[in-house]
């Protein structure tokens, strides 16, 4: 594994960094498909978007984009992780005047996944819910305790993903993906205003079915909707597209819309060789 | 300012640290007045509780307390920060079976604020609201972007804490310290099961007031409630109990009561020499 801390090689940082003391930061995971990283231009956005929502100082991406590119390596698929926090300062949670960013880069081969990509995962329902927070909702941020108290309810079963509700009991998203419902009306995701990660990949595939001919509708989406969908599938950058073959004790087979914009997400990428 | 990792004088961390990725979680923050932690085995309670609650593994508690000793200086007032995170982990946010957990402390000067102490401080009420999630309600842990955003509402004014609400309008606590009123009918602090921290010296000043006569009644709290308390206090761990003398435009005077409580507090630790 490569690990850059501010641009050099490195693997440590300070401890009076405030992404570690508050979680006060956000992060990028995405694909490098032989050197070149898919929607970067998207990531990148999205990655100054949630910075200024939390007010986090300009870093420097200036650049950024070749020095992560100087250590990719072009004969594989690699994950890139970049994270991006507010920096060092003394106890307390009111940031000082001027802090500088910290930024992390991983860079990691990428284990692939062709059974999930053709066949499908099994999905289970989790416990723990999202807690609704206008001012952090949509962000990649640095705070995903739920994400781990979730992500340890099915850690060690048969299913590879799990979704997870709002406190209202409204379909959010799966820990790591954002989520997709085909129905006989069209395409169906939940609504993030409230809380959630907004994907990178969420928005191309709606980019995508659009082009298609699939609009997609963005509202609450109850668990008697979530069980009734034709259709299921489950998208990240890293992914793709992955169908949901089986939802708790729920058998699934994988769709054919979910086949399509499976097929034409891999246009841009092959997530799966 | 001393700093310790796993014991050993040391100011870096790991970039792999899941306290770094997620916030994975928990601190403690006290007094150490020449040399003696004031309520430690209740400080160590919590974070014991904490931990117990985010399933992370048990550290190296025996011999903490002496490890911390011996680098406190008898001739200050300090302030301890004791953070312990899962340790590392590889990417994703379900731990791995095994995780070694991190254990940081630092150690720093205090600085007496006697004017806070003797006649009150100015508070505002913040926009930013907690969000509402039991599984995390009380804990002291990582994921504190929340109270990041509401402290940078007011870091800039003239007033030296916050009182942040709930989703649905309760009031729950000051940004760092725990929430008291006085009424006709008694004391009462907010309920914290959905959201906020449950400050050791909250449980500590419940104690005490019973002690003295004064029952606690632990409730929603309405911001009506609120403005039209006789007396406000907040508290926590270093700073004791610290009167409420304007709340946004609202002048206070210190109260007979909030007097009272602060001095029999003291007897435990003088906060304020």
């Amino acid at each position: 594994m490569i690990t850059l801390v501010n641009g050099q090689p490195g693997d440590q940082i300070s401890i009076h960094d405030r992404g570690l003391a508050y979680g006060d930061g956000v992060f990028e995971t995405m694909l490098s498909h032989h050197g070149v990283i898919p929607l970067w231009e998207r990531h990148l956005a999205r990655l100054t978007r949630s910075l200024e929502q939390l007010k986090i100082q300009p870093y420097a991406s200036d650049g950024l984009l070749d020095s992560i590119k100087e250590y990719l390596n072009p004969a594989l698929q690699q994950i890139i992780k970049l994270t991006v926090t507010r920096g060092r300062g003394p106890r307390g949670y009111a940031p000082p005047e001027h802090c500088e960013a910290t930024t992390i880069v991983t860079i990691s081969e990428r284990a692939q996944n062709s059974s999930a990509w053709q066949q499908g995962i099994p999905v289970t329902l989790c416990n723990t819910s999202y807690s609704m927070q206008t001012k952090l909702a949509g962000l990649k941020h640095l705070n995903r305790l739920e994400h781990v108290l979730a992500s340890m309810e099915f850690s060690q079963c048969d299913f590879d993903e799990g979704i997870m509700f709002d406190s209202q009991g409204m379909a959010i998203s799966a820990t790591r993906h954002n989520l997709f419902l085909v129905t006989n009306s069209g395409l169906l995701t939940p609504d993030l205003s409230q809380c959630g990660v907004a994907g990178v990949m969420r928005d191309y595939v709606m980019e995508i079915a659009q082009d298609m001919g699939y609009e997609t509708q963005i509202e609450n989406i109850s668990r008697r909707q979530l069980l009734n969908a034709d259709e299921l599938f489950l998208t990240n950058g890293v992914n793709g597209v992955w169908p949901i073959r089986q939802l708790d004790s729920n058998i699934l087979s994988v769709g054919a819309i979910t086949s399509k914009l499976q097929m034409k997400v891999a246009e841009v990428v092959p997530y799966c060789e």
